[in-house]
This record gives structure tokens, sequence and C-alpha cells, in this order.
């Protein structure tokens, strides 16, 4: 029976890439999570991603009604339905972790960043914003199918798990300051970033090594993006 | 008379910040610019924002219908009215310049970004997302007002005024990679950086040098304003 694609909610065990791009993301990566593909009429390059879904045994519907049901903001021409996964992070890889990240622009901005500088191990610290929200992936522009990730309902339940990673909390009040050449990064590490608005709070300095970014007195801080765009690049590069 | 505030345009001659930290911010940095301010009556935490507007005689209104005129999306209840300023980048400092900027919120994530490396100077080659819509300056989180900037019609415009800066082009297909030590930077450097959908094109290489940020083949391309932060940490720590 064909599935009834509702605007999105959190709990529902699918969720959905929009427009043409993010959509051949998912195709390409993770077809096997694929329920079904949409195509707007007016949309006018089909070819590849019919041939993608045909290829994949994809069910692929040409179909306007859909576009108008989930009512998104943007005018999007291609739906991709997917089942929700659950991947795990590696224990032998470096991880970023974010605790109560809470804004799906932001997170998906990381992802992406992540996704580019090769740390494909994302640990996400409960309450957060929804990884799985049409929005996140969007801002992600489909590299969320690239990484690897694990919720945890505290950060100690993390710090359980993967007691070998060297922990880096980024904390505006730590004495150790980020520039290159500071940090001989050991193989297996975790950068560690807090809530947009809040950051991490003092328990944090004791957890491994405190460090900060080196910035200005003309803000009270980096956008959290930044912040893990800066960190990653340090410990990469 | 009293002006009365409408939904911002591009052309009006004013704009207004919206929400207290970001007023707070306008009114320390900027007080000759603020026209007035309005305060809800749901708003707590007026006795602060009275006070400077008060020592800087600036006229500050308890209203609630300006709020509902504005029709923004997001619950604000302080809106600073400021006129517009056409500052411009110092002939003497680093800048930062982006060509065809399209999103207001990377624009004002990426002027957070330069306030916090002390990059005070931002080039912007038209056209470009607007950098005084109240979206823009709430990306931003008020870090607009400590930075000079100055827009110009075509590149050229910017490359005859500034002729001494060494420029650097952020191009996906530059030889030279950004990491720390590859470059030696010149007192007077310019970032240039592309629109977001397109980068800089081929006539950009031989500008001055040509850098790319290495990156892994699980993406496109960064974000912009990840770019850019990674771009000024690099030449300024």
């Amino acid at each position: 029976m064909k599935k009834i694609v509702r605007p999105y909610k959190k709990d529902f065990d699918y969720s959905y890439t929009s427009g043409a791009s993010v959509t051949i993301e998912l195709l390409k990566t993770n077809p096997g999570s694929v329920e079904s593909v949409y195509i707007h009429s007016a949309f006018t390059q089909q070819e590849k991603i019919e041939s993608i879904c045909i290829a994949n045994k994809i069910p692929c519907f040409l179909n306007d009604s859909v576009f108008k049901r989930i009512n998104q903001k943007e005018n999007t021409y291609v739906l991709g339905v997917f089942k929700k996964t659950k991947p795990k992070i590696a224990a032998d890889e470096p991880h970023v972790v974010l605790v109560n990240p809470s804004d799906m622009g932001n997170l998906g901005t990381i992802i992406r960043t992540l996704a580019g500088f090769n740390i494909c191990n994302l640990g996400i610290i409960n309450p957060a914003a929804d990884i799985w929200n049409p929005k996140t992936i969007r801002a992600s522009m489909g590299s969320i199918f690239h990484i690897n990730f694990q919720h945890f309902d505290n950060f100690e339940e993390y710090l359980k798990a993967f007691p070998k990673h060297h922990k880096y909390t980024f904390m505006l009040d730590a004495d150790l300051e980020l520039y290159p050449g500071t940090i001989t990064r050991p193989p297996l590490f975790s950068l560690i970033f807090g809530n947009e608005a809040t950051g991490l709070d003092g328990a944090y300095k004791d957890i491994g090594t405190a460090v900060k970014i080196p910035q200005s007195m003309l803000i009270d801080s980096l956008n959290l993006s930044t912040a893990v765009a800066v960190g990653v690049f340090s410990f990469t590069s």
C-alpha cells in the first residue's frame, strides 16, 4: 500500500529529503533506506533520478499533490522518503560531540563541515534539535548520509561508552588557547561543544582538556557552527 | 513628528534591530544613529534600555502595536530604529571581500565571525544580500555595529580602490592548500570569497594568490560562512 506522506513530525519513523541534489545524495549513499521518491510535474530533469530509482527498484511517482500536502516554505520539486536509520559512532575514530544543540540550521551546517573535514562520527547529547528534520537534512546539503551519529541521554553515558577518546571541551573560560601548533593531537579525540545559548557549564572543565578559540571582545561568542568549523579544522589539518 | 515604523524594505533609509541584546549593542556602539526605541509591554527588563535612551536623549516608547505592524516571525519585545550609515573600509587594515553573497543568515554569521577575529573591514560586491535587513542584523548578533563595510558595483572597483592589499582568492580548484604554516601572511591582505552557489569563477585565479581549504570528497563545498571562518582563523591566529 502506498504510504501517505505527511508534514514531518519528529516521532515519524521516516523522514524526507527535499530538493533534487539532496535526494540524489540520499539515493547514492543510502538507496536501501529509500521507500519512495516523488517528482513534481514542474521538474524538468527527472531522467537522472528516475534511472537511479529504477536501478534500485525504488518506487518513483510523478505527483504534485504531495508537495502541497507537506506544505514546505521553499519550492522543491523532488522528495525522497526514507526510513530513519540508527547508525552508531565508531569507537576507533575521532568524534565531535554536541551537547544539546538547539538549532536545526546549525546542526545541518555542522554535519556538512564534519563531512568536509572527514570527521564522520557525531555524538549528540539529548535534548537536541531533530537531526532527521527535513530542515536539518537540507542545511547539511545531504552530507548527513555520510555521517554516523548516535544520541545519548546525558554526557555521562557518552563518557562511559568511549573512555579512550581524549576529550577536548571548547569553553570560553579555558586557559589553553587554540592556535596552530598549540595542541599535539592524540590519535583518538573527541571535540565537545555546548549549546548555542549557554555553552558548556563549569563541570566540563575537568573532563579532559579545556580549550578556547581566541576571540575579540567585540562579541560574546562565536556562532556554534563557526566554533565547530574552527575546532575541527585545527584538529584535522 | 513620530515616524511610523513599517515592515522593513531594502530602500528605506532606516532599519531596526529586533531583540533586547542586539538593541543594547546598537545603543552602546552607535547611539547617534538611533532614532527611537520601542518596548513591548510584555518585556520585563526595560530599565536598562530606558536608562541608555535617557542618557543619549533617544525617544523610547512603550508601544505594542508597532510589533504587530512589522509582522516578524519571532517574538521580540524590543525594537531599535536607526538611520543607516555608510561606513567605509579602512585602507590600512586587512579586509574580507564577499562577491555576491546571497543569504542574509550567512552574511550575519560571517559578520559575527569577522568581529570575533578582529577583521573589522568587509567589502561587498553587488548584487548582494541586504546587510541592513533586520534578519542580517539579528544573525550578526549586533556585531554588525562593530564592522566597517563598503559596497562596490563590481570587483574591479574594489581592486582599483585597494591596490596594495595582497589578494587571496578562495577557490576549490586552487593549487595552494590552506594548512597552518603554508602561508606567510603579509601585513595587508584581502580574503576573497565567492557566492554560496557558484564560488569564484576562473577569472579570479590570477588576481593574487588562489588558495583552497582542503576538504574531503564527501561534500561539494563548505558552507560559505564555514569557509570564511576557517580562512579568517588561519590568517589571524
